[in-house]
């Protein structure tokens, strides 16, 4: 792993392959020019098993071949496929204001992406969305390109016998591009990618798919830069965020976001309405349908791939948060709740949503419904206010649907255990199946510090429930703003708790890699065990902090037993010793002599 | 929090009260002698609510007035209760031996414990277990103490409104010595108190009891020592582990099981058979009954206060092994196994189980029955050989009940989420709901160097459907020697899934602290919020990265969103609004005017 050099003034990121791994590619039939990439762990030739192929969602940035120059950005991939289709234009975008950067006027600060891009919209009112495409039965490339990645370069005829609990998703042994289509006409699942990401290499969220995880990113007024933050999102990525949000509310917005984008080879996601707040002077009564709308297209026009709008909370459902423990912790929801309660009008997002969706269809950006109303504490979960609202999503999710938008809905929170399920099934009910994407959600309020943990047990049981996709906490949530190292943190938290949930729902490929690190481990590859690991660089060190040697890495032991005390290596003489004798034949033998006690089964 | 100078070649233990906290005692009613310790977390004055109680399981060492001496021990206070009984007789142990220390012969790397204490047991035949005398309808001193923690100082008259599932668990809604006495007596709980433990603070586990932990902690033939293990006892304690197992497999084992019994405020177990197997050289089929009987009444006249044994791994469960992707996980179960086929003879455990009893009930030590056959990966879970032994496990304890023993089951291990459910359901068939007492279970395999985490998911839902006590994952499970700090992680992590069981299951006691924290994070109570934690000094690090100075601290708002953009600011202008003009009235009068989208709930 090393930090590539750009000049000094660009942005630093991490590049290089991880530990035995390379990157391989699979191109499609449909679609012959797409190449869906993968991670293919080299295994030590005494495991006598194939490499072990995983979802990549890092890009180019650990292929060692690739050359990295964040101030060009990535390739631009997408472009042909988007353009063949024939029915989007380029045009000359909105000029870029002072304000869009929260300065009074342009400033020497600013710096902005050097490669300006003319931004591309769909010709006339189209619908170019991958929903739209859809409906009209047209598999596109990205549509191809998901389905390749899904089955993570397995072979269509090795489906596993199935093991797991779905709770009513419909999970085939193998994905196609028709299965693909499907998904994403029914509603079910979507591919943010708007048509000015072409840098992106598209994945899917819904619940017939593996589940997906988002890291949060984004400077604040208080603290970080625009080379902290690209440096946060490719970090992110090489540890498996599937989407990034960019969440920064200080100064340089528009520039942060631009370098973002053109840097990003998955996913972005905003809130508008904190950009649309700077714009205002962070004077929330002071917001105006206008400021929104210019602020939509700005952004559609960057390339972001889904918005939060918090068009669900409505004017009456605010009253219903007054008794609450911890009231409104959705920034979004608190800022729509005053303004709706200063102006004794119902909220313009909601009003606006149709105009929305007229904006999203030309660009194809997918909603993230925000759930303005989750609950910020235990105490709150499940309560009338946030229901009110879930009810208002399914009934946006329709008509988004009606505009041939893509949309999946935000959900909590805080939640015990006990409530968790409830939050699924009902808003399976509500939205009508349409992708759900909760924040932990986080089961108990008493460690902060540790809620990435507290919200990874919550997030891998509503993922197994049917969960598509699990926004992250990191360590910082509640105390500060998460750095570097707290990134990789929630990153593989949540990587644990998508993964364990594809494990419980019985997803065909997911055991695999549990069971080449299993046989791994009992076969004391010590390299193999570190490799196939989330986190092969702390698996490795952590090993080596007692047993340092390069001879370790092969010993039948480690220092947690030490080598008189360790079951697996004695496992293994107890292997050799039953082949002396059919172990079974012997086993019966001594049963025939009886035990003292036996068991009512053998009685 | 500073560490107390003993002599420099003892052991330096960490001493000093948590933040803002001081210990507080309640006297017993049946038993005014007894004292039982609380910790009171004094809140702000501005927060106009009670300093809140919370269970302590740290002993004197958080006591500031305590002198902590560790050649001397802790106070032996439960001596007087135990002679009060007049059913035990001091007589001259069990002399020390070289092997006892995995040495061949005395030597002067030895560092006994300074001072010998005669060892206590039943006179005659007699059981001094607490079940015996909870069968005999007896309040012991041991019980009173255990309910009153059990309530952690709530008023018996405040019975908060139930709100939770508890799988046909029966938690009332306050703890009386009587209801103790009741659950013992059935077999559902236990106290784990060896008679020659007189420093203990006696706990309970059970289903119908607060969910409990347990730390590992103990040398192996690699690496640590006795003055890390004695202060990793009491670093364990400190963030709240309710029982420790001292897993040493090195040399001097003997000894630095005396220096932690004498020094730990809670339970103590070993798995007896580790030591047994240093006495034969670390040759498994060495193993005698003899050396076995041996050990037992050597660690039974120290105090140990629950033994491991793996009584009911037997021989024709073996072949059920074989084709397993990890073998056999258990320490105790591989040195078993092996030993069973290397004779071709039944486990000798499982042979003189009646005779192990009448030691155990002599000294009131409790039976931790071993899961030799858990399963160790993903794939091996819930098989054949995992559920051929826990009917075995059932079968044994019916057994140790007939001889008036306590007894709790272990169990896995690795098993995925939605597997989960069915080992507790067949654990509290098999074993007439004897407390349950489970590793974990890991959720996956694919993240070593995170196993607290794939862990703690497992372990939060298996302490919800009604595992009495969660055995510690740290994150150096399956790589190394835990150190201090992986001990605290994993201490802390199971505080996280022991409380988030007590909140799913919906413990009366459990949700005042959550709310208690959410309160003072609605109220920018940062010291509160800090104090509150489970980890105080963390929490307050954290937010200290970006916002040291003493103001932020009372700040409405921190470094992850900035004051603009605070929720929680934000809510609270929200309720100042709402009171100028009654917010549901003007809600209401809004609705009447009528909306774009009435939602089919309210057309």
């Amino acid at each position: 792993m090393t930090i590539n050099t750009t000049p000094p003034e660009l942005p630093k990121v991490t590049t290089g392959a991880l530990p035995a791994s390379r990157k391989v590619w699979k191109a499609g039939t449909l679609h012959p020019e797409i190449r869906v990439p993968m991670r293919e762990i080299a295994l030590h030739p005494s495991a006598g098993e194939p490499d072990v192929r995983v979802y990549d969602s890092s890009g180019p940035y650990t292929d060692p071949e690739a050359a990295i120059d964040t101030a060009a950005g990535l390739p631009r991939h997408r472009e042909a496929w988007i353009a063949a289709r024939g029915d989007t234009e380029t045009y000359l975008g909105r000029a870029t204001r002072p304000e869009d950067n929260g300065r009074d006027e342009a400033s020497g600060k600013l710096r902005p992406f050097p490669r300006a891009h003319a931004p591309r919209r769909a010709t006339g009112d189209r619908a170019v969305t991958q929903l739209a495409y859809a409906r009209a039965g047209i598999v596109t490339p990205e549509m191809e390109f998901v389905a390749i990645r899904e089955n993570m370069g397995r072979d269509a005829a090795l489906a596993r016998p199935r093991d797991g609990e779905s709770f009513g998703a419909a999970i085939p042994d193998h994905v196609t591009p028709e299965f693909v289509r499907e998904e994403i006409a029914r509603g079910r699942a979507i591919i943010p990618a708007n048509v000015n990401h072409p840098e992106l290499e598209p994945m899917i969220i819904g619940r017939n798919f593996l589940v997906k995880i988002n890291a949060n990113i984004g400077n604040s007024a208080v603290t970080s830069s625009m080379d902290e933050e690209v440096e946060k999102m490719v970090w992110a990525t090489r540890w498996g965020a599937d989407t990034v949000m960019d969440l920064s509310t200080g100064r340089d917005i528009h520039d942060i976001r631009d370098w973002i984008l053109r840097n990003s080879p998955v996913p972005i996601g905003t809130v508008p309405l904190y950009q649309a707040l700077e714009k205002v002077g962070g004077i929330a009564e002071d917001l105006t349908w206008e400021v929104f709308r210019d602020t939509l297209i700005e952004q559609a026009e960057q390339g972001v791939d889904y918005f939060t709008i918090h068009a669900g909370l409505r004017l009456h459902h605010v009253p219903l948060t007054i008794d609450r423990v911890t009231g409104i912790v959705s920034r979004g929801g608190s800022i729509m709740a005053k303004w709706c309660l200063h102006h004794h009008r119902e909220s313009f997002l909601y009003e606006h949503f149709e105009e929305i969706c007229e904006i999203c269809r030309r660009y194809d950006v997918s909603f993230s419904l925000g759930d303005g109303l989750r609950p910020g504490s235990i105490a709150d979960a499940n309560d009338a206010a946030q229901f009110a609202e879930l009810e208002t999503l399914g009934e946006l999710t329709q008509i988004a649907w009606k505009h041939d938008c893509q949309v999946m809905i935000e959900g909590p929170g805080h939640v015990a255990m006990h409530k968790i399920k409830e939050n699924m099934d009902k808003q399976l009910a509500c939205c009508d199946e349409a992708p759900f994407y909760t924040l932990g959600p986080l089961t108990t309020d008493i460690a902060p510090g540790y809620d990435h943990i507290t919200s990874g047990i919550g997030a891998a049981m509503i993922g197994w429930f049917g969960c598509a996709m699990l926004c992250y906490v990191t360590p910082k949530e509640h105390l500060g703003l998460p750095d570097r190292d707290d990134v990789k943190t929630g990153v593989i938290t949540y990587k644990i708790a998508a993964h364990a949930a594809d494990l419980a729902k019985g997803h065909p490929g997911a055991q695999v890699r549990d069971d080449a690190l299993s046989r791994a481990r009992f076969e004391f590859r010590w390299e193999d065990q570190f490799n196939l690991a989330l986190d092969p660089d702390t698996a490795r060190s952590m090993h080596d902090e007692t047993l340092p040697k390069e001879a370790h890495k092969t010993a039948h032991f480690c220092s947690m037993c030490g080598p008189k005390f360790c079951s697996m290596r004695i496992s293994h003489d107890i292997r050799s010793e039953a082949q002396k004798e059919g172990m079974a034949k012997m086993a019966e033998k001594f049963r025939e002599g009886g035990a003292l006690y036996l068991p009512e089964t053998e009685a």
